[in-house]
């Protein structure tokens, strides 16, 4: 069954892999951090090559970029929720970038 | 040559990895759909990690969201088209979420 | 420390792996071009599967698809600076779509 949520947000963060919170890993924080806050859902997505928003680079050669690959972490909820949660991850976020925009939402399940 | 295709949408189906219809991958037998309909183009993206969208998990331990990793499709096309797909889908969504928004597209082609 | 950037664009450019600028991949000549340009960053993600934005299929069969892996590259910047880059991409597309949308942008930084 679909239902119509209506006009939500998406909030994508834009990190590094080698970004780490404490001892681990920051995008296994920050999804944890989504699901005790009772977010719908969360996916992190792993680039194969990249620069930049995570942390700056001193080289040019394009082959050093492969040592600390982009990831992109996305949640879509209501603004309400991700504004609460923008708050949150200023105790997380070291460097980065993160966009936000409004999507139109539906959702698909049995109940 | 850049063709100004002007606005047009860009729909984004999350599901999960094992989500099957009948005994083929979901995601498989949506990508197929689109090409059937006449869309442009489809991309399916892989997360390494995530929770939510796709089915509900009953338990906290982040070792276990390997098991089903979320997957996002992409497609953009004239609002009319997605409008017309999106009813197709309901026939195949058994959980998830589809987002749609409003983009500016250009077309690179030879013709 | 967060920095509000305000109102930015996303620009996302769908092509093909196999596509290549003379000997050199495409992806890897787009991202040296936006490191040139002073871009603050950029990512390159690799689809597991798709058609169609970067070339056009002559068959139905799902297999032959793998054979040229569709990528996404993403590029957050301000208008002005994508609207150039958007000129100098005309020299290195041969196909392929780029879709351009309004984001809310956050930085974060040690400065």
């Amino acid at each position: 069954m679909r239902t119509f949520t209506g006009e939500q947000w998406l909030m994508r963060i834009f990190i590094g892999e080698n970004d780490h919170y404490g001892h681990r890993p920051l995008y296994e924080v920050l999804i944890e951090l989504f699901r005790k806050e009772g977010c719908a859902g969360a996916t992190v997505l792993r680039g194969i090559a990249g620069f930049g928003t995570h942390r700056a680079y001193h080289t040019d050669r394009l082959l050093e970029l492969s040592h600390d690959l982009p990831l992109i972490i996305e949640v879509v909820d209501s603004h309400e929720k991700l504004t609460g949660l923008l708050t949150a991850l200023d105790g997380y976020m070291g460097g980065g970038t993160i966009t936000m925009e409004q999507v139109t939402v539906y959702r698909y399940g049995s109940s």
